[in-house]
């Protein structure tokens, strides 16, 4: 399906923020692109096509973004790597009123201080999001990473 | 060259498709988006260099997509990888009345089952397209693949 | 903050414009996107974090530009590798008048000659731009490189 491009003008900013927010280490500017009611959640390719519940990182709700990254300021006084998030364009898939379901290709690539780049996940996101003329902001987003291997213990999010 | 917002907005709604259609393996979709009257090429950037007719795959009809499809129904029982493409913007370089030329930039990349991520080809999509008000479809896609390595029995269009 | 459909448009297509033109080998091309006084620099993350004046490429001018560009062209006959960049979504920052500073994200790969594709740099583009209604043209590009390992004498502008 199409949007008119006001609409993927306004969602495209909003997930470019997403990307630089996390790119720059703003978890905080992060966090403040999702609704009170919002859901946030990190699961591979498999658990999706086999249905198990199992996910890799999950908040149902604002304060709890807020709680991760606040304890993730507490635990990583120091910065060990760079992420660097490169999107795709949005596939629209559904609308109801103000409320859009895109999804994304994303590869995001980590970059050790002084050091080399490289690839750390790529795949997916699932997003739906709320967009009127003035403002555009997040309620669910479901991460689905193609990479199997990402640790469960995921500092950052993707 | 420029195009209306509108007319950039549809391309790249039909290039996200096409990506998500080959990433989800969905490959009858990835057929419907091509018009009757269609050529899809994969080939190497050697070889338009140095204009020689090699190519690694070559669909000068929607029926031949159809039927490579098919047979790959056929043979690959178990999906042993999934790919993932990440498109770049797209750069308009024609325009003909409904009919467009562009091209633009694509990483792809291969995960095997519950296994790591990696790098199978970059390179750029040229692109010829029919866009009218209601809908858009492929006249003409050629893969120009940097990569030189690419295996000439690629299982799955690019 | 966001950008009206049409200066995401022609400012998309310019950032398009600039990363086809060096990964077709076109260098000419790409110095003709820029202003006659313009800003093109090349630095680290490191750099900017730290507020280190080290820069791996540096024109302040656009004869700067044609002049690096030349003499590219006389060291290099032949070309030992092919550029591919493949950019995320702009995401814009400021604006006054024609004025528009936005960044987006590159991923930027090398393929040897008939070899296989590697990455070889991640990061952000700072970008300020004019766009009028007629044309868009480049006022200061800074690259911030994730990767800490380029070579200081950067063959290629990235």
């Amino acid at each position: 399906m199409k949007a008119p491009p006001e609409i993927r003008e306004t969602l495209t900013a909003l997930m470019a923020q997403y990307a630089m927010a996390l790119d720059d280490n703003r978890l905080e500017d992060w966090v403040e692109l999702f609704d009170e009611r919002c859901d946030y959640k990190v699961v591979t390719r498999e658990n999706v096509e086999q249905n198990m519940p199992n996910v890799l990182m999950w908040c149902d709700n604002k304060n709890m973004l807020r709680d991760r990254v606040e304890s993730y300021r507490h635990v990583n006084l120091y910065n060990l790597h760079h992420d660097r998030h490169v999107l795709g364009p949005l596939h629209f898939t559904e609308n109801d009123g103000a409320r859009w379901k895109f999804e994304l290709s994303y590869s995001l690539f980590q970059t050790e201080l002084e050091g080399a780049s490289r690839l750390f996940s790529v795949g997916k996101y699932r997003v739906e999001a709320i967009a009127d003329r003035d403002a555009a902001r997040l309620k669910t987003v479901t991460v689905v990473a193609d990479t199997g291997l990402i640790p469960s213990l995921l500092a950052t999010p993707i």
